[in-house]
């Protein structure tokens, strides 16, 4: 009788926790710890709180595939974004084999007509050209904008994400040698040199090949705090991660 | 007629430079632009030296996979050695296709049964255990022993090694939680921690994950030479690899 009168007395106030103390800030350091009862933007950094649920889900990343593809383009953020706990899968036009960079057989999980929706798409160098070039994937890329919260692509992955209307405006980088190349076809984007990675907030655009590995770090601090990454680094032994190496245009 | 006359006066000269000026000393620094007239040691390094048709071939190496293999422990390396010029092709048991990690689809060049002979056998980590206690894989490695000039271990990779009767008497390293158990199962190797690769000459072993990308960088300078492995970082953007940062037991 005792237990049932002190449930009794205590349910409003455990409702009023379990329903209010429920907003955090996405992940960006020192109050990354706090719990907040109402909407709004964090006192502390600025940044619009979320709801804690949306950021204890399991990641969705896509990974566009194709033939001719860099290896360390894509297997860099693919370690980085498995050993910290997302869920990623693997695209291409079409689900046969396909030889990246000439030497690597791989299979993708799906094609443009059946990939499952995802909240991240990333896209990577070596042989962009074609994709970027190609109208089918273009309009793919457009048809899952509305669901797709955030882009990222590694090299000359720049030019897909550029040709699928996605850079304007946007500050960002590419492969060493494809800087002059990249300002020419997007005259209203701010193409950076000798930047590691720049972040526009929704979109993140690294220079080449390795640095992918240094972007997919950094997307891992922004949404699971700085401490995830610096796991993530020990985990790969990569004590060459620097934190804050790029350029953060908006969180 | 003169020039006739100059090229039987000449003939003799020609004749011995190009039939004796055809030794160099492995890549090794300072001493790599020399060539000699006969066979024996560099003065310089103590090298021995080796016809400059060895050094020019293009260099085979064998990449044995499996399934849960770690995608960069084998994904580093592949990008540098290609990037370097290697012709890499990669084995595993069967040729059916392996998931690497748990999310990347790959499919093997060769069988155990069906692959050529390689210049180097590299060996990677992840989910080494079954494929290190496996006699069939065991008595593939030992069967080609004798064509095979050097290895290449990273991550746990190096069990693998070890049970092929590789690693005896030679100082190694391996992933940083498995140090002590590496200890424990080889007594006779002397297991490093805290190190980026060690190099006994012809058996170089890596430390985890992202270190086989700064092995294989090595690997490259002691065949081709630093400045190629200085170039192939470049190609990377890998600003971070930093030369002779291993332990080098012997050239």
């Amino acid at each position: 009788m005792k237990q049932l009168l002190l449930m009794l007395l205590l349910a409003p106030c455990l409702l009023f926790a379990q329903g209010q103390a429920n907003y955090v800030c996405p992940p960006c350091g020192p109050c990354d710890t706090l719990v907040f009862h109402q909407p709004g933007k964090c006192p502390h950094c600025g940044m619009k709180l979320i709801k804690k649920d949306k950021l204890e889900k399991r990641m969705k990343i896509c990974f566009l595939l194709y033939e001719g593809i860099e290896i360390l383009d894509f297997a860099g953020p693919l370690e980085v974004f498995t050993d910290a706990g997302f869920d990623v899968f693997t695209v291409a036009k079409s689900n046969k084999p396909l030889v990246a960079q000439g030497v690597l057989k791989v299979v993708p999980d799906y094609s443009l007509a059946d990939a499952p929706p995802a909240d991240i798409l990333a896209v990577f160098g070596g042989n962009a050209g074609p994709t970027a070039q190609d109208p089918e994937v273009m309009a793919w890329i457009k048809s899952r904008d509305k669901n797709t919260e955030r882009y990222f692509s590694v090299c000359t992955g720049a030019f897909i994400l550029g040709n699928a209307g996605l850079l304007e405006n946007q500050t960002v980088t590419t492969y060493h040698d494809q800087i002059e190349t990249l300002r020419k076809h997007l005259p209203n984007a701010k193409v950076l040199e000798n930047v590691r990675y720049v972040d526009n907030g929704r979109i993140i655009t690294t220079a080449g090949i390795s640095a992918g590995i240094d972007g997919a770090l950094h997307l891992v601090a922004k949404l699971k705090g700085e401490e995830e990454a610096l796991r993530v680094a020990r985990v790969m032994e990569y004590d060459k991660y620097v934190p804050n190496q790029g350029l953060v245009i908006k969180k």
